[in-house]
């Protein structure tokens, strides 16, 4: 994933972020829906599943809406500030809820601990985009 | 898509929303986030495609956003009203930014013509739930 | 869901396949595709959601597989005989799977009967076009 | 993205694949995925765009095809082999398109040059998993 900022840097026009920051956020949110993907399975896989399924909507629905601003912040061509704003507090909102769901669960379930660490980084990276993307 | 409300009978728990206003919301965003991946593509198809770099962009995160929010309003297991909310603003977002440009182009072009309407029936669809969902 | 074929009727280009079945093929995989996130979710909401671990992870599957086939038979711009057949073969792979797999609890669970449905229809618009992308 | 192996070390049942050829995997397809992604807002922001609308095909569908099989190849609760080995074929099939198609020009345009290569890297990643998966 040193990749998305290699391809930051061939980018042919200009864009509206520092790249070291945009790199970090695509890299968080591509890191956080993948691992919010395993989470649920690995939920699923437990001999508890059914106290999981608060666990397993939230994964779920982490996976979708980082998966999609991912692709969101990729782009740069004909930036728009609003939807990228309004986005960002959707993935805040969302990783903020996940990672309080699987904090709960992480003492005792690994795949738990390691997810809520990965949506609190995803969350930060989104943070610092927003208050680039507000001022 | 008469599929969608017939699914939503048969969840075996209860949901909050008004079941009506959330089948047209999915079959709402579906439609736009299709309508929107075609639009993408007829405009790469145009011979002034150097002019609809901006519309095919605000088309893909279109497409991505309410494809995402379509799943996330498909899921009624452990609801979370913040998640939701976040979602459906950036959805209004994203649609009414879609339908702005898509419109400017559709006196000469029936596929921004279509994707506009699609885009604004989302962002009413979108409204509809935002006003359940915040009361 | 009229929608797609309107779509495909303004579109700027030719393209590959008769615009009826492409339409039908379109809305089928995103019927199934939203009808088989309902019934992941309709799963988890079960009682006995430890009994139908495998039939989520089916539906899932068969929702991201179908949701991606979706757009990609949605580009008609630069169309590639080779990608579109070998995903037409995956999405039969896991339609027919995921009606195998739900059509067993379709007798007391009518979301597994309703989905079943679905991916039974999507799996034979799916066989109508490979037999139009191999001639 | 050591992220995907350590998550794979916490999962609570047994799977099919060494667990550091899956890891590559999901790693090598998401960063197939992001790559096409940002590839294909790059080239249309290149003043040449008109002659790009191939590559941003491929790397449309390129994007879409190797994001579902990272979601399908993270998990691993009830395997389907046949499911899987055909979603490897399709991700086999845009990979070696797309990387054929930017290849051509890498010389000139240093986002086409990287993106062959992601497109290289996931599909021998794939060749490496249909070859256990066929065993």
């Amino acid at each position: 994933m040193a990749h998305a900022r290699a391809m930051l840097d061939t980018y042919p026009g200009t864009f509206d972020f520092d790249s070291g920051e945009l790199a970090e956020a695509i890299e968080a949110l591509i890191g956080c829906a993948t691992t919010c993907t395993q989470c649920a399975d690995a939920c699923l896989a437990e001999p508890s599943v059914a106290d999981m399924t608060g666990c397993i909507r939230l994964d779920l629905d982490c996976a979708d809406i980082c998966g999609a601003m991912a692709r969101v912040v990729s782009r740069q061509t004909d930036y728009d500030a609003d939807v990228t704003r309004a986005m960002l507090l959707a993935c805040i909102a969302v990783c903020s809820a996940c990672a309080a769901e699987c904090g709960q669960h992480g003492p005792h379930m690994e795949h738990c601990r390691i997810c809520a660490e990965q949506c609190r980084r995803c969350e930060q990276a989104c943070r610092t985009l927003l208050q680039a993307a507000s001022s």
